[in-house]
């Protein structure tokens, strides 16, 4: 989608084979994330139906086609705003950890066979947090990381003059941002039932990531 | 995908807009497709189910998007066989077809209430048959017709040397083979219960279209 050639320090697929390869491998995979919930829950279409609509939902137009189309367009525009970046952000970006987070919440509940609306909306919420951090703490390493750390071309952000969160709030408040959007995510992942220390643990190391 | 820039004699998305912006509308109609069955039938989630099963195993890696790829390496070597071309046209164009016919059979039983496993194979025999007809017309029309009348840049099948059935089988033996697949399309559509007058005219039309 955008001009950087590299992914965990590897040549992106487009680069590695050619644009073909990689489009067809994309639509393969996309295609494939719905048939694998069809497959593993073949003797559960309920739950296979509600994860469907799920993904759908936070893969489709409205939310990660749409932050990444809005994120192409204010590309192409100096005025971009924090509202445009926030809704940058939430869709392209946050939409899908929300998903997966609500998904695993799913599942949970179908496989320990109790209804837990609240659960599902604390998960959603601890998944928004985490996804926007996600995207300011991307915004922060383009910032001030090396590409050989970073895996990817690093300061490319802001060769290009693109509204994000570094630009448009500056260092510090990003900073302080994400922090508090990694606090609000693990004080709503206190909220659930079970144990949440896989969920603590992953959320501490996307603050803390380096890459 | 290939250097085609008309479509029923307009403008492809990636020459209207720009490939990115075609990219995405691919992704997000990928998902919608899946959306819109899990949508439309929430109230009938076993339904959904087998729809999304067969449409992902359709579309996937081992269908249309391996016929695909087949294609595009397919036109990268100068000796691709029959048999290479028979496995492209199978799952590159029939196994939508084949997909699409199938899946009306399954809403229709859903509807109807009965079990009918032989007016489903039935229905995937003809699908499959109409498909490769119609990419064999598809070849055919490429080499017979002009691009005002096709909607799209006639001739550069031949021009790219690619291997079609007009290529590898001449123009009387495409056209042969495209009028028996259609012959037993009708044939396995007589078998259907209910009203096929739509079927017919449908496999009738793409045997005689001129576009």
């Amino acid at each position: 989608m955008d001009n950087d050639d590299l992914r965990r320090g590897r040549p992106t697929a487009h680069k590695q084979f050619d644009e073909a390869t990689a489009l067809l491998a994309g639509d393969a995979l996309l295609t494939h994330a719905f048939g694998l919930i069809a497959e593993s829950y073949a003797s559960q279409p309920v739950l296979a139906h509600g994860l469907i609509r799920e993904l759908a939902d936070a893969a489709g137009s409205r939310r990660l086609i749409g932050g990444q189309m809005e994120d192409l367009l204010a590309e192409k525009k100096a005025d971009a705003t924090k509202d445009d970046l926030e809704f940058i952000h939430l869709n392209k970006t946050a939409a899908m950890i929300e998903a997966a987070f609500a998904m695993g919440g799913m599942i949970g509940e179908a496989i320990g066979g109790t209804q837990a609306p609240r659960t599902l909306d604390t998960l959603r919420k601890a998944g928004r947090d985490l996804g926007l951090a996600f995207q300011i703490i991307d915004d922060l390493l383009d910032a001030t990381a090396d590409t050989a750390t970073l895996g990817k071309t690093a300061g490319k952000d802001a060769k290009a003059d693109k509204a994000t969160f570094v630009k448009l709030h500056g260092l510090d408040a990003s900073r302080r941002i994400a922090a508090e959007l990694t606090a609000s995510a693990i004080a709503e992942l206190r909220e659930l039932p079970g144990d949440p220390a896989f969920l603590h643990a992953l959320v501490q190391s996307m603050a803390v990531r380096g890459k």
